[in-house]
């Protein structure tokens, strides 16, 4: 049988990190390039890791009480204007129908960027009393946003998205709500995707056009620099007032309600491959990999080697997503190189001396390292060498993002720093928008986020000398 | 606490049947109205049956080696050119996008109205061997086609569906995926939706833009009418050729690949309603029902009936769908109108007196029946129940479609049938399209299908009298 040399022309991650990125895009078959400018096809491999983390977010927002429904795409122009500054955040990146077949449309119709108007004007129709209230719906679709400069995954003018838009009685509701779903976030991002997070709140320059508050998960990619990996927004009263949303409350008068929007989108896909992996491909965390064991036999025509390996594939399916590499046209040797670049997290070799000793060979994709293993209860040894995969995945993670961060209390340092690297540095803030467009202007980073949790390292801040109002996270993003 | 007024409002069935289907839609909170022309919301009710078909279709199609992917919904015009009959089929009911921002865009960009077009486009640089085959891709989004008059779920701008698109190396395996895919789709709508069905091939004027053969799955609604549930296309090398997708065969020549698309859609939520709903409202078919079984405490304020109630619905809630209805603010009668508006197949009553008798009453939705049962092995007898409410809803739906039915071979005995009501008629055709469409003109009835089973009714056409080269099923359509 005629061997195909396996070709996997990664461009090394530390020579060129975004052409090492659209390198294990294409090649890991995550997605490729669609013949429209700026959109993507996302492949079945990659589509299998959004249907992961789709699954796990959606049972989570069931859990605690959202229902799925679905709004229409296409909204008419006057909608989008009633609320002004959302209209003027979004109308230069919309796409706009015109017509329909050979007919000029009496109103043109934005291709939804988000879906704040359509959504808040069915709810103005829906909510008459407090017991309608807290309404809690989500939506799973594409949204399209004009673009300059795309890449897959990362910034495309098509992506993926659960939109979540709620309406609750009080601030004090709507704000717990934005918080709670942060939080809802954090888990699914550090504990599933196994990457470790900055959150926060964003300061008023990276607000979300129209919220009073916009919160925020930053996550640092291998090359240091920051993505925004969710958001989470305390709407205020901003959109019932506009979209006439009120109530009768529970003393029987009128009363406006207060809103959420939040949202996680295809871009955790780009940060997967951004944080975890490495010059031999991809690396997937087993929580959301598409494959978390792959089963390679060794020397297949050997007698009872193929027998041996769909016996461990049986044992091991019903648990794990697993999948048995018999081919006999590749060698093993393609095969590992094949599962490496796609990042299956766990290798398992079974081969002729393997059989006689009652073992299989366990590689561990985020670390290379052999380990043999007896066949016995293999179920349950596959079951811990995934979990301390996912846990060693994001202690090195963790790791290189607190090697990357920075107390700097000096401008000078800062910029030095700025300047040789993609640091996150913690510094102080006077909380001025201005002295922020400087700092970003002379170094390019900007405020990444005021975290919860915020260190009082001087008094003043770092580019001004004014009293300092934050220590905040200052970073260069995607 | 004072009690709100039940107020169902459904218009009799029999009075007005598109007013019942459209107070149905709006009263169950299936679906709502969109402030855009021919869009509809589908509201959470609505869309978590969606969710249950979906969920139940993508596990049918992943068991059969299919993989979900994604494709732009912007196709650019001179994609959608390629195929000819394709193109001319779609021009005059597609959606433009010609600007972005302030500019116009340099191409006019289609809102998908299929995907055929930039699937097979991708199929191209995809497919380099025969080794690359069977290629079996599903796409679930929505899809967008003016129309002028449009319903909820039956005939909207923007619905949801799922689409099918495979390449296969000859014309048998596209054959075979053809027919197998309408298998799937004949017992996903004949078992979990309950809906009866006449499956066969569509004549040449109904076939699908670009199909080579369009086989269909016809429903008749309670109105007589036919809907069309589900289709799957035998493309042959119309799409390969024009999109230059080949092969290198088992020979190492050339080839050209053989494809196949096929869809469901969210039209198959009106044809439950239709098929279905009384003049109380939505009957839900257990399998498919977001809420399968709903409990109603009778005196919830009497001693231990709100603990039985709750004892009673933890039995059964890892196993059904089901719901606790302890709202204090309703009365029994309230909460049994809404249930019964939804469609909630099965209520269980408990009240003081029953819990006396250690007992339950069941209440079907579909008959109004009242059984009286023991509590012992409650979840048993609930999923006893549930199953046959299913059949039973299959049977009834059945039956009324084969009392509809009649076997005619006189012209004046269809049109009197035609002008008379909405039968289905078994009748010979000669095959020639012409005749197909006279037949249109004079009676509305269309052939819907030539089914798999023909019998031989007569020798002639039922029309011109020519001999025949068909038995088939004409019906007034959806």
């Amino acid at each position: 049988m005629a061997e195909e040399k396996f070709v996997r022309e990664i461009t090394p991650r530390d020579e060129d990190f975004a052409q090492w990125y659209t390198d294990i895009v294409l090649k890991a078959e995550m997605a490729d390039y669609a013949p429209i400018r700026g959109c993507m096809v996302i492949r079945p491999y990659g589509f299998a890791v959004w249907e992961n983390i789709k699954n796990d977010t959606d049972r989570r927002l069931k859990e605690t009480g959202h229902q799925n429904a679905y709004f229409p795409m296409m909204i008419p122009e006057s909608l989008l204007q009633k609320e002004v500054d959302h209209f003027e955040g979004f109308a230069p990146e919309v796409y706009w129908i015109t017509h329909a077949g050979e007919d000029e449309l009496a109103e043109r119709l934005v291709v939804r960027p988000t879906s704040e108007t359509i959504i808040n004007t069915m709810y103005s129709k829906w909510i008459q009393t407090y017991r309608d209230l807290p309404l809690l719906i989500n939506q799973w679709c594409t949204v399209f946003r004009r673009e300059k400069t795309t890449r897959p995954f990362l910034r495309t003018v098509e992506f993926f998205w659960q939109e979540g838009h709620t309406v609750h009685e009080t601030y004090e509701d709507a704000q717990r709500e934005t918080l709670m779903i942060q939080e809802m976030y954090r888990q699914i991002i550090e504990e599933e995707l196994a990457i470790p997070l900055v959150v926060g709140k964003k300061s008023d320059s990276e607000r979300f056009a129209g919220a009073d508050a916009t919160y925020t998960l930053e996550a640092m990619m291998y090359d240091g620099k920051s993505l925004q990996a969710g958001t989470s927004h305390n709407l205020g009263q901003n959109f019932t007032k506009m979209f006439d949303i009120q109530y009768q409350d529970r003393e029987g008068k009128l009363a406006y309600g207060w809103t959420t929007s939040w949202a996680i989108t295809t871009r955790l896909i780009g940060a997967l491959i951004m944080v975890h992996g490495d010059d031999r491909g991809m690396v997937m965390p087993p929580r959301i990999a598409p494959i978390q064991t792959v089963i390679v036999p060794i020397a297949l025509h050997k007698e009872g080697v193929k027998e041996k390996a769909q016996e461990l594939y049986d044992s091991l399916k019903g648990r794990f997503a697993v999948k048995l590499d018999d081919r006999e046209q590749y060698s093993p040797g393609w095969k590992f190189n094949q599962w490496e670049l796609k990042g299956v997290p766990l290798r398992i070799e079974i081969g002729p001396k393997d059989i006689e000793k009652n073992q299989v060979v366990f590689v561990r994709r985020d670390t290379n390292e052999k380990i043999f293993v007896s066949m016995d209860n293999l179920a349950d040894k596959v079951d811990e060498m995934l979990e301390t995969i996912q846990k060693d995945m994001f202690a090195a993670a963790k790791a290189r993002m607190d090697a990357n961060t920075f107390v700097v209390t000096d401008y000078e340092e800062f910029k030095e720093k700025m300047a040789n690297g993609n640091p996150f540095i913690k510094g102080m803030w006077c909380g001025d928008e201005e002295c922020e467009a400087e700092i970003k202007d002379e170094t390019t980073a900007t405020i990444r986020c005021i975290p919860f949790e915020e260190e009082q390292l001087s008094g003043t801040c770092i580019h001004c000398g004014k009293p300092a109002k934050h220590m905040v996270y200052y970073a260069k993003s995607y």
